[in-house]
């Protein structure tokens, strides 16, 4: 067999299911190899941040690394950005970069660069293979990192003519690692911190699950302690009839006055939150002063596990019925009615999206500056999945999207995404429309980078002039997603009062398929 | 003056005209300077890889930097394909990353990651700002380093809060430095080379132009050595009336003959020719055994200068009249006649497009598996300037025209683009349609990636079957050009036949302003 053979044998006897690739000259034995070793899918993609974000949204969903495949250094380069967003999200990716063969690394040859410092800011790991018979264990071993707890992007980086040399060795197979059970102490010193509101729980990483709620609204009933969830966690349970943690919100302003009167904050999988950005006058750490954190579970720990225990303990301690009001779950809006001479906002997409959402439907959110107005109402919606910024590097959503798809075949996946952030990586599209995914594509049009807007202000650079408003603005010209989806083969349509949006989407929701709706935002 | 306006004032005392940019919170104040700081405009562009093409188009035409302006680590990731062609290009430019405030660095933010580890990759100096009043002379020594010759990427990181702080002390003006003079006993042992067609003269980097193309024909003429140009040179003056070396081929097939018979070959801003990838059972350098190599020029000296002194030379040295045949300049192949029936082939597109580039035309090039046969018709071009592929980075092309137009305003740019290469950074068209640039893009649509199908063989990975054909293959779906160029802004049209091409190639040429023709390819 060929190292690419042996690499494709291992990757497969482990599970990788998928490898979205963008394969160059360096890497063709391992799509050629394909068609000889069955059982890990090639999805090709045309830009190779596409690759990224369909392996993370894949690993968000199936919590397994699918493979992403790039051409040297250059090509890696391209993925990074997602790579980031995968890093943060904690999900396993299996990075595959082909290099040159090793005697053409004596030569400043254009593409020759150094691929492993490519790798580096994005990767917990990076292995390169050194000889054929290498090859496998190399991949074994870039597996097993990427399947460290809670989940990393490994790296390994395969000469060219490693690829093609006959090797032996085919790599072992990995057994993906529970995560750690927490110790009984900590969770007593946990529970004697149940004593009404002025505790919070904040869960974050694996510990957002309909297991994990139910016990957290046991503990919450009994001791009144009010819970939270990271902001930028990997995936979100939401919609009607789950208990739903409060999501801290993006802007200090809100965030603080939230979690002001705290005196103790246990920490399942997160840490202490902090604000996105660091502004003038205002702190980055979100918790008042005299707030004591304790780390109930660690990233690498069973949290789920430990809230359950805790729930056990709680129900049976003194603190029990010591009168402390129910901090409760988060709810959503009220409605509101609006007209067909309305524009369409927030409301009008929360509320009808909420309303059509089919049970299980998978949400990429992307939306940026109308995300915290439009999220809160899907609260309402019928039970599904959110998958939230992660590494707040714009272009993940379309990308997410897709590996959702792919990772969940028979649920509808729903991306709602930002004219701005949609111009990153909108070659996403292309692979939706080639896989045939059940993919909806909602485009909130607003013609402008918005969040700039409020962070102009924020950052205290007032009074900004044309030529600063040329680089906020993005409707000079106008994009037009309908022509720009159909381009790649995603019918599209474009709607601009709440009928519209209501019809357009409905009708996507009724019918499987590729489909993207330019809202354009009054 | 804030920090923010102590960069932008060292940027415009220093000729920086322009900033290629895609800011974020980090850059706000940045982007604010911008109306109380004139002199270096800021231009928008939608995706970060952009900014990175634009900058090296543009520093290839006028041999200036220019800035791009990226937000975070992975902001500067999407630029870093292209950074690395333009690294490659030996171009000036000057890379600026807003980070986080400083403060806020002692959290683990969703975005922070570690930005001088992005940058170093494709970056001959990285240097981050540590007090306000340090912004002016790290910008000063980031200007410098990028004009270190024959010119670097150079990376400035700037904290968000350096940005809104008071600063004093601007940036001091940095001056170019003028190449080094060769010492006058390497142009004499150069000269003692100099004894027909068995020795070579290589010429790269800043020595194609007229000038030295001048000196080297009559170097030819007098000596009968043999004229060569680096494949991956930044800028190539071509056209009828011009000498022209020798471009070395691509594949080693074709190039190892060519120099098989060479027994000296000097170098002047270049190095030894090798592969581009390294293959089975074939060599990457591409010198015989025998050829020994003399560097007349290195890379930060004056080719130029050399190759006119050693004109002078030749013209009076022994060597003069020996017989040697002159090996001369290229030629462009004869050109064929062709039906309405035809296919639109290589030959239609080279024959039509010499016939019809204007004078002092600029031409990206990005043609990938055709350019080697569509180039060479160029030769009977009227004058003009090609920007080749550098670092073989794909996503260079059209980001390279839109830097070069707004270079060379009264200058026509084509873009000769294969319809794979478009697609990594398409979002170039919607920046050259909001800055009205006189720029004509052809999209060689092939609908595959062509280079790969020769690849496939090359590399011995024979016998692919259907699974691997779907890694090969970008039509299905079928990409829709006029589309994808229409939802950015440029006028786009289809064409099937050669008098079809020729008719709105002809119109393309006429007219002024941004214009796109997706050429199916027969």
């Amino acid at each position: 067999m060929t190292g690419a053979e042996i690499l494709l044998e291992t990757l497969v006897a482990n599970g990788v299911e998928f490898c979205f690739m963008n394969p160059g000259t360096s890497e063709m034995h391992f799509v050629a190899a394909l068609d000889r070793v069955h059982g890990c899918r090639g999805v090709l993609c045309l830009f190779e941040g596409v690759c990224a974000g369909a392996a993370d949204g894949y690993a968000r969903m199936t919590g397994k690394p699918a493979a992403i495949l790039t051409h040297l250094g250059p090509g890696l380069g391209n993925a990074l950005s997602n790579l980031h967003n995968a890093r943060k999200a904690r999900v396993p990716v299996v990075s595959i970069v082909g290099e040159h063969t090793r005697s053409h690394l004596n030569y400043d040859a254009p593409l020759s660069a150094d691929i492993s410092a490519f790798a580096k800011p994005v990767s917990e790991f990076v292995r390169t293979a050194m000889r054929p018979d290498d090859v496998g264990p190399a991949a074994s071993e870039t597996i097993a990192a990427a399947l460290a707890a809670p989940g990393q992007v490994a790296t390994l980086i395969i000469p060219a003519d490693l690829s093609w040399s006959e090797a032996k060795g085919a790599g072992s197979v990995i057994a993906a690692s529970a995560p750690q059970a927490v110790q009984v102490e900590t969770i007593r010193s946990a529970a004697a911190l149940l004593t009404g509101e002025r505790t919070g729980l904040l869960l974050g990483g694996k510990s957002l699950n309909d297991r994990a709620f139910e016990a957290v609204a046991r503990i919450a009933e009994t001791t009144g302690v009010r819970v939270f969830m990271d902001r930028y966690a990997p995936k979100l349970p939401s919609g009607r009839g789950r208990f739903q943690p409060h999501r801290i919100p993006y802007f200090p302003e809100a965030a603080l006055p939230l979690l002001a009167n705290l005196e103790h904050m246990i920490l399942v999988e997160s840490q202490a939150p902090v604000t996105f950005f660091g502004y003038p006058n205002s702190p980055s750490y979100l918790l008042p002063e005299q707030c004591k954190v304790f780390t109930l579970a660690g990233r690498t720990e069973d949290g789920t596990g430990a809230m359950e225990r805790l729930a056990l303990l709680a129900a049976g301690s003194a603190n029990v019925g010591h009168g402390a009001p129910f901090a409760g779950s988060a709810h959503a809006p009220a409605g509101v009615a609006f007209q067909e001479s309305d524009p369409i906002s927030a409301a009008v997409l929360g509320i009808t999206i909420a309303g059509l959402l089919p049970e299980n439907a998978i949400v990429s959110d992307e939306m940026i500056s109308m995300g915290p107005q439009v999220l809160p109402y899907l609260l309402a919606a019928k039970k599904h999945d959110q998958l939230p910024v992660t590494g707040g590097s714009i272009g993940q959503g379309l990308p997410v999207a897709l590996g959702a798809a792919l990772a969940c075949p028979d649920r509808k996946v729903v991306a709602l995404e930002a004219d701005g952030s949609g111009m990153y990586t909108p070659q996403a599209l292309w692979t939706i429309a080639r896989e045939q995914l059940d993919v909806v594509t909602v485009i909130l049009a607003n013609r402008r980078y918005r969040i700039l807007d409020i962070e102009m202000k924020r950052t205290g650079a007032h009074g900004y002039g044309p030529r600063a408003e040329e680089m906020i603005s993005i409707g000079r010209p106008n994009i037009d997603w309908v022509k720009l989806s159909e381009s790649m083969g995603v019918p599209a349509v474009r709607v601009e009062t709440p009928g519209q949006f209501a019809a357009e989407f409905r009708k996507a929701m009724e019918t499987r398929g590729a489909r993207l709706i330019e809202a354009v935002i009054g």
